[in-house]
C-alpha cells in the first residue's frame, strides 16, 4: 500500500512529523464540548502563546491550512478600501497581496529580487509615507530561502497607529520569533514545518489592538444567537467569512464555548502533543539545533563544489537553496533522489523554478542522519548524471562538522 | 492524561472514529507531490465519486471543517448580487443564509417551524417565483433530527436553469443521498458524521454546471502563475477567498498539481481509509444498517415512557430527538451521563436548546452495544434524578427488537 512508502523528507513542508505526535493522532475521539477536550483546547492556547513568545489572550489554531491562519488574520481586520502595504521578496508576499486584494484592500507594494530581503530602514520609512492601517509581511521565505530582520518594524507601526500582522509560517519553533518584543499585533504560524506535526491546522495569536478592530465587526451566528447577542455588527462592516469570523471563533475558544464548527479533534491532538515536543526541547535549543544542522549542510554542499543561492546574513537557517548548475535537469535529479533513496527535496516557484533545488531542515526532520542522507542521494544523483561535483566530499564536510562541533545539541 | 478518556459518543458527530482510520492517520507524513501521495489523493476522488454516487469528474475534500465545505462552494458560486434561494428548517439552514449574506447575496427565504419539514412541491412553486441562481437546502438537519424530501427539486432547478446546492454534512454515507439521480449541482458532505473520519475534511463535489460558473471566475495565484495563466478573471468577479477557490483548487487536484495549499496529509489518510471501510460495507448496507440500530433506540425511548421530538416520516435516521419531560434540567442529566457512564449524547441550538436531547447513531457510533450503553446510561441518570420513567424496559425493548429482528445487518 502506498501510505506504508517511507520517505526522509528534506523539504520546507510538509516535513516528517514527530513519532510522538503521530502516535497521539490515532487517540479515540473526544466530543468537541467533552471537559477532557476542552482541557485540552486550554492547554493548547496556553502552549502556543509559548511558541509565539507572547501574553496575548488570544492563541488558537484556526482549523485549515497555513494560508486558512493568513485568510482568518486578514479577512477579520481588513475592511474594504483599507490601505494595506505588502513588502514583497518571494511568492508567499504576493500571496499576502492576493489574499488582500480579494478583500477589495487598497494594497500597496515594494519589491526587492528574490534571494534578497528589504533593509528594515527603508520599509519602515515606506510605512511613514505611505500610512496603511496594516502592514503585512513575510518572516521567512521558503521560496528563496530567505528570513526579513523585523525587530524594528512593529514599534514604527504602533507610532503611525497601523496593525502589523506578519506570516510567521516557515519560522514559527524553528527559529527566532518573538511577538511581544518585536510589537507584533498578528502573527500566522504553520504545523508542517517547523513543529512537524502534520498540515491541516495554523496556529494564530493577536493583541488587543487587533481585537478592537474584530470587536467591531462581531456579530453571534444566526440560528445559535440569544436574545441578548448582537447578529448584525456593532459598527464596522461585517466580515466577509463566516469561517475565518475570529469574533466567533473567540466564542468558541472562550469559556463561552459558543458553537463554531466542530473543532478537528485528531489534529489538536497531534498540535497539543507537538508544542509538548516543542517545549520539553526549549524553544532556545530548538533554535541552535537548527541552526546547527544547517552549518553540516552547508559545508556539505560546498564541498561538493556546489553553489550556495543564498549565502548572507540573512539567510533562513530552515530552508538552504543550491545554485542548479547549468545544463542540468533539476526536476530529474529530485525525482532519481526520490526513486532511488526515497529521499525527498524541493525546487521552487515562479522565476526560479528549475533554477535552484531547496533542502528544508526543519523540525523532526532536521537531525543528523536526514542530512548526512541528503548529501548523499543528492551527490550519487548528480554522479549518476554525469554532473561534474567532487565526489566523496560532501558527507565527510558534514561529518567533519559534526566530530569538531564543541556544542552539544541533540541530533 | 485527559486524551485518553475513552467515551461511548452518541452525538450527531463527532462520533467515534473508525479504529482502521485512527491507525491509517498515524502513518509517516508523504509530501505532498510525493507520487505515492498523488496517487492517494486520485485514489479519494474516485471512491468519493462513489459515496456522492455521481460521475462528476470534480469530487475532493476541502482543508477544514464541514463548513468550510459549504463555504467554498458558495463563495466560489456567488457573485455579489446573486439572488439566492434557502429553505429554513432548522439551525443548520441559518447557517446557508448566514454565508450567503456575507458574500452580499440578495438572500430569499421561507421558514418552516423547527421540527417539521416543507413539501417539496411548496420549495418548487417558491423556486418558480422568486427565479434565483443558486437554490442551497440542507438534506439532513441534526439541529430538528430532521430530514428533507429533495428527489424533484433538482429537476425543478434545471429547467429554471438555477444551481442546486445541498448540505448533506449530516447524511453522506449513511442516509441515501444520489447527486446524479437528483439533480444537485454541488454537494457537500461531512467527515466527522455518518463517515466517522475525525473532523477536519469537507468531502464536496461538483458538476459542469457550477465549473461553468467558477470558470468564468478563475485566475492564477500571484506568484506561481506562468505567462500563459490568467492573473485576472476571465469574466466574472474575483472569488472573494483564495483558500476557498475553487478554481485554484480544482487545479491542485488535476494532473497539472498547481501548487496552492499544502495537502493535509493525516487528514487525507483517514478520509481514504475511511472511504475504504464504507465502500468495503457498501453503501446500501450502510444505510440500512443506520435505519436498523434507529429502530431499536426508538423502540428502548419510547419503552422508557419518554416522547420522540419527531416521530414523522422525515425523521432523520441517525438523529433520534428526545423531547426533555417538563422541569427537568437537560444538561445536567447530560452531565451525568458522560461523567459516570462516559456516555455523551447532544443538547440542541437556540430555541430547542434545553427542550430536547439528541442522539446520534452515526457511522462507527451506530452499533448495538452503543445503543444498548446509551438507553442504560439515560434510564439511570433520570431515575437517580427522580424523573418518572419505565424501570428496567428501555434496554429490553432494544434487546427484544435485536432479537426479533429477520433482517441480517451487520452489528
Amino acid at each position: 500500500m502506498s501510505q506504508l512508502a517511507k520517505r526522509t523528507i528534506m523539504t520546507p513542508g510538509p516535513v516528517e512529523a514527530e513519532p510522538r505526535v503521530l502516535r497521539a493522532m490515532s487517540a479515540p475521539i473526544l466530543g468537541q464540548f467533552d471537559p477532557a477536550f476542552t482541557e485540552m483546547m486550554n492547554e493548547t492556547m496556553e502552549m502556543l502563546r509559548d511558541l509565539f513568545q507572547t501574553n496575548n489572550q488570544w492563541a488558537f489554531p484556526i482549523d485549515g491550512t497555513s494560508r486558512s491562519g493568513l485568510e482568518a488574520v486578514l479577512t477579520s481586520l481588513i475592511e474594504p478600501g483599507d490601505r494595506v502595504f505588502v513588502p514583497i521578496y518571494g511568492r508567499f508576499g504576493h500571496l499576502l497581496v492576493e489574499i488582500c486584494e480579494r478583500l477589495d484592500a487598497s494594497v500597496h507594494t515594494m519589491e526587492c529580487e528574490w534571494g534578497t530581503v528589504f533593509d528594515e530602514n527603508d520599509v519602515i520609512q515606506e510605512i511613514k509615507k505611505v500610512k496603511p492601517k496594516i502592514v503585512a509581511c513575510v518572516h521567512g521565505e521558503t521560496s528563496t530561502g530567505c528570513v526579513m530582520p523585523l525587530q524594528n518594524i512593529g514599534k514604527t507601526c504602533r507610532e503611525e497607529d497601523c496593525l502589523f500582522v506578519v506570516d510567521a509560517v516557515a519560522t514559527i519553533g524553528g527559529v527566532e520569533f518573538k511577538v511581544d518584543d518585536w510589537f507584533i499585533d498578528a502573527a500566522i504560524g504553520g504545523t508542517q514545518k517547523c513543529l512537524s506535526v502534520p498540515s491541516g491546522m495554523a496556529p494564530i495569536t493577536y493583541n488587543s489592538r487587533a481585537e478592537a478592530v474584530i470587536a467591531r465587526r462581531k456579530k453571534v451566528e444566526r440560528g445559535i444567537a440569544t436574545d441578548q447577542d448582537q447578529t448584525t455588527p456593532f459598527s464596522g462592516s461585517v466580515i466577509r467569512s463566516n469561517y475565518f469570523d475570529l469574533s466567533q471563533l473567540q466564542d468558541y475558544w472562550s469559556p463561552r464555548r459558543l458553537n463554531h464548527h466542530t473543532e478537528a479533534t485528531s489534529m489538536i491532538y497531534g498540535l497539543h502533543e507537538g508544542l509538548r515536543v516543542l517545549l520539553d526541547e526549549g524553544l532556545e535549543n530548538r533554535f541552535e539545533r537548527h541552526i546547527f544542522h544547517e552549518q553540516a549542510l552547508m559545508a556539505g554542499i560546498k564541498a561538493m563544489g556546489l553553489d550556495l543561492f543564498v549565502e548572507h546574513e540573512h539567510k533562513l537557517p530552515v530552508v538552504t537553496c543550491i545554485t542548479v548548475p547549468a545544463g542540468v535537469d533539476a526536476d530529474a535529479v529530485r525525482s532519481f533522489m526520490l526513486t532511488h533513496f526515497g529521499v525527498e527535496i524541493a525546487s521552487s516557484f515562479g522565476p526560479l523554478h528549475g533554477k535552484i533545488w531547496r533542502i528544508g531542515s526543519m523540525g523532526y526532520s532536521c537531525r543528523k542522519e536526514n542530512v548526512l542522507f541528503a548529501l548523499s542521494a543528492l551527490e550519487a544523483a548528480l554522479l549518476y548524471k554525469d554532473v561534474p561535483v567532487h565526489s566523496g566530499k560532501a558527507v565527510q564536510a558534514a561529518l567533519a562538522y559534526y566530530e569538531s562541533a564543541i556544542v552539544n545539541v541533540p541530533s
